[in-house]
């Protein structure tokens, strides 16, 4: 109880001195009955203190209603719930219904028209990952680089910004994320040569307040050279002058990656927001000497000013597409005896990492899927991995195609976000268990068209169970896995936590599961239409504890299928390494949302 | 019991004599654990013995699994399970998923490659109203008016069979049905001027065995001027020599329209197959004086020959687009103390038929919504309806605009298929209550264009409940509505009665509900993703019994939805009818199917 009480006050921390329209979505998390952000919360937690359904009646729980998206593709993220209204949003075209909970008839609904040659240039699938709140409106990061304010109550825009240009390939696809009266949101195209950048709105005016970009100068990467620190000899020391256009050759920093469409947290003690950047541009290392900062990095950046106070390049000149982008996690822990203020990130190169959130030392670092093989450790003092040479492209050079990279380039871990268990103190992570072969090889810059120059395979990672994912539950104080529950395909889909001791996940077969925090077994299951890569949320109304998630095959992963690819090297691998998908479900786009059966033993919407 | 006991008789007769590959057939659909025609037998009775799931039990029932089909648009029919095997169809591009029960993986997929210039000649959407299976064989009707026999172990293509050209509006929406060892298809088009046909091929090889021409010379009409039969003067009559050329004006019949996109029956005893052809070429009536015949005809045809025994025209010289392709229920029914094998037909036009379907005798034609009011009744005596001139396009003539004819083009039932309930006698009835404008105007044809001529718009029937539907039970011998339960919309979806003393049906918001026989209560009542316009049916698999039903709106009633028109008069009326649709669904694709919950209160799949 008392780790949950702290977390309650983290999440409303200081909203007294902030404006109305901070408090408001403060005000909204604060209640459990909602699901007034993506996560839940500013934290990244996706835990609930809703029990109501819980490990010993879960087993029964039914469909209670259900909802079509009206798009077919991957549905990623999940609705928001905020009172007796629910917001939808679905993939391109990037509709978004409000939804009356009394009788699920639509109160608006907001259907952008954008043009579809944004399409072509989204690289993993025309996903999106769902909407934001905050005082009174609706935010909804478009495709086509528009972020749009919308009246939570009329679906009237209140105003739009443009932060990108799809014709040099700049696309969107992470959700926006609203930290007290600011709005942020990222980019992505790190395939085209986009250069990333994070960039901060007024929530009142849609005014931009910054935009701090990944790569570059100082003043653009909004570092300050004498105090943004970094790990450095195995403690934190100042990044110095020029640390991002001094890691790449001339001036290749322009067309250097570091997008930015994962998943944001905030910390409103240290007025802090942190998130990772992605892959460098273009896919062969060997045409992009250095380290190429500040791709595949951690930041903790001033909400206010966008100055970044620490950076942790993870994945230092990246050789396998190990882009950063992994949801942060803000959790305290107890660390050999000290309690510290922790940010937890489960990268896409394998290694789960905890720093201290405030100061950025590196505190942890280690494997969360035994079977990763292209490093072998991270090194605590350097804080750089230690490559093993028989897996880097780099070291081998172009047009060698180097065999058995674990894992994928998609990682062991991609865009579905992990789950703090606030009860058991354990991180619940849906993983991926797959590898690669990768070659890469010359490829020159053209506006608009993919910067890639690798061709690659996936499978099942070998000599393992076969399967191309797992569940674990992780120890972040240790760096450990407690348990690992083995899956067919990866799990593409976000976790929740709950305090009625009932973890779920969703599958890319399509089945959304819940299982026991202890020890991974399985308590229920649902086949839902198509495969789940959305996450899993909760909410309570007319006192009835409710449980949703989208069903909708796609992403990355589900490419094949979305895109209607066939050839086994296409979507970067992908198709080939989930071929088998095909077999068990098929191309959706609907929400599912789940309750206990009332006494007459249904969970039915009530007869008239 | 005694009147169950007649229809298995009359199911399976004369199995014996017939070969092999009809033997087949018959003995599937004896089992009422399959559902191996769209309407479970050849009688369009759509009645299931089965009973697990009854009155006392249905509020219980829950969701037990569920899969997408991969399309969004109108998804009417329903699938068919035959032993561990569940086979899905979609609308364009009438993909075909063989489904292995056991885990709702799939054993095959058909993915046929249509030419997608087929869509915009597609009058009501881009249905397809089901499969058929015989003889090992899964028969699809592909909109390209290509008709495939798959092999149902394997989904390899046995043969096909090309029936019309799309070039010039011809397309295909109907199921196949198979009649022992015959495969009967139709033609749609009849808003683009096709000449209707009904065509027989041998289900073994593929090749033709005949065409039944609904407009034309007698030899081309299958019909024999001195033995085909007509209600004449208050008793049958031949037809005479040159029926329907003399009904129309010069050779107008060569674009007569005559459509047969409906359900066919099939008496084995009579050895007779029944089915009703659509409207006459142009919606403007003044165009094309005449009768003309045998557009809006109901026949009954020798299986073998195709040559008809009888045909009865229901709307002569049609005035508002009443096709008469509605279902034929096939019901031995007392009649004022006398057995009469029946024919049961509700046709567009809201007259409610009932003729002896050995002779073609009219005994029955009344309305089955008393607010029809474009005919005061049917002459018993003539056959012919009485119109009421305020309401007659044709005596206004064109340019002039009838006000507040009902029913509304889509009649008081369309496509949407009625049951016959075994054990209450009374067939159950999804019905339209919408009127409608009708101003026609002068059309020239040209190929492949709309030959329509006529601007509708479409209402709910007004001074009634405000709704657009009614679900009614009707009493076929004595012509009267037993019971009629309101609906907000029409009802779209087709009927399922069962042994349980349950009938299901769905609604074009999505819901799928289950009432008495009895009265109409509700029963039970669960909201599916999207509208339903497809057809309920049951089957039992590892001694359980499940209910399930398409969801997917479209259809004419959903036209505006699925092909995203915003115009009232678009879709002929439909548009502005059905506006309010968007406020409860959003276009969807997916099977759902329900069961009662096991002993641990879970009707999904057992946990592994
Ligand atoms: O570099 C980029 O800008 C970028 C963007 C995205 C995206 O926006 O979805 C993905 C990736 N990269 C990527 O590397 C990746 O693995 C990935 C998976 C997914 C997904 O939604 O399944 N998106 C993306
Ligand atoms: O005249 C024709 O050939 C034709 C075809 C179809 C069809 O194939 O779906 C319909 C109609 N007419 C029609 O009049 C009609 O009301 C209708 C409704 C529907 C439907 O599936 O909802 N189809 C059709």
């Amino acid at each position: 109880m008392k780790r949950q009480h702290r977390w309650v006050l983290l999440v409303a921390a200081s909203s007294t001195v902030t404006l109305a329209s901070a408090a408001d979505l403060e005000t909204h998390m604060s209640k459990s009955s909602n699901w007034a952000a993506q996560a839940g919360d500013y934290a990244n937690h996706r835990y609930s203190e809703l029990k109501q359904i819980n490990a010993s009646n879960v087993g029964r729980m039914q469909v209670a209603w259900t909802m079509s998206t009206g798009v077919l593709r991957g549905h990623e993220g999940s609705p928001l719930v905020i009172g007796d209204t629910m917001y939808i949003h679905t993939p391109f075209p990037n509709n978004v219904f409000a939804v009356n909970l009394k009788d699920q008839s639509y109160k608006w609904k907001y259907e952008p028209k954008q043009d579809a040659s944004v399409v072509p240039v989204m690289c993993c699938d025309t996903v999106n990952r769902g909407l934001a709140y905050g005082d009174g409106k609706i935010l909804l990061q478009q495709a086509d680089t528009t972020l749009v304010a919308l009246d939570a109550n009329t679906g009237k825009v209140m105003w739009s910004a443009k932060n990108g240009d799809p014709k040099i390939g700049e696309t969107n696809t992470n959700a926006p994320h609203v930290f007290k009266d600011t709005v942020i949101t990222g980019i992505s195209g790190g395939e085209f040569g986009v250069r990333g950048r994070l960039i901060a709105y007024d929530l009142a005016t849609g005014k931009k307040k910054w935009t701090a970009w990944s790569t570059g100068p100082d003043k653009e990467v909004l570092i300050d050279p004498a105090k943004t620190m970094t790990w450095t000899n195995g403690k934190m020391a100042p990044v110095g002058a020029d640390s991002s256009i001094k890691s790449w050759k001339g001036d290749q920093w322009k067309l250097g990656g570091g997008t930015t469409w994962g998943w944001y947290a905030y910390d409103p003690k240290l007025n802090l927001v942190y998130y990772g950047t992605g892959n460098p541009g273009t896919w062969n290392p060997s045409q992009r000497p250095g380290d190429n900062k500040w791709s595949m990095t951690i930041f903790a950046r001033d909400l206010n000013t966008g100055m970044a106070k620490w950076a942790y390049q993870m994945t230092p000149h990246d050789e396998w597409d190990y882009d950063g982008i992994n949801e942060m996690l803000l959790v305290d822990l107890n660390i050999k005896g000290k309690q510290v203020p922790a940010v937890v990130h489960f990268d896409r190169n394998g290694f789960g990492y905890t720093l201290n959130r405030d100061t950025g030392e590196l505190l942890v670092a280690e494997k969360y899927d035994p079977t990763v093989n292209w490093a072998t450790k991270v090194d605590m003092k350097t804080g750089r991995p230690v490559v093993d040479k028989k897996y880097s492209p780099g070291t081998t050079g172009p047009d060698v195609n180097v065999k058995d990279i674990c894992p994928a380039a998609l990682g062991t871990k991609d865009q579905q976000p992990a789950s703090y268990d606030r009860k058991s103190g354990l991180i619940m992570v849906p993983t991926n268990h797959v590898c690669m072969t990768y070659e890469p090889f010359q490829v020159e810059y053209t506006a608009g068209q993919p910067f890639v120059g690798a061709t690659l395979t996936m499978y099942p990672t070998p000599g393992s169970h076969g399967g191309m994912g797992n569940f674990i539950a992780w120890d972040a104080a240790q760096g450990k896995i407690m348990w690992s529950k083995p899956e067919r395909f990866s799990v593409w889909s976000g976790a929740l936590t709950t305090a009625g001791d009932v973890v779920f996940y969703g599958t890319l077969e399509g089945y959304i599961k819940a299982v026991s925090p202890k020890d991974g077994k399985e308590l229920w299951k649902f086949k839902t239409p198509s495969g789940i890569i959305g996450n899993v949320f909760t909410y309570e109304y007319g006192g009835k504890q409710y449980v949703g998630v989208y069903s909708g095959i796609g992403g990355w992963a589900g490419i094949g299928m979305a895109a209607g690819l066939t050839e086994s090297t296409e979507g970067l691998g992908a198709v080939g390494g989930y071929k088998d998908l095909a077999k068990y479900t098929t191309l959706g786009g609907s929400l599912f949302i789940f309750g206990l059966p009332d006494s007459t033993g249904s969970a039915t919407t009530a007869l008239k």
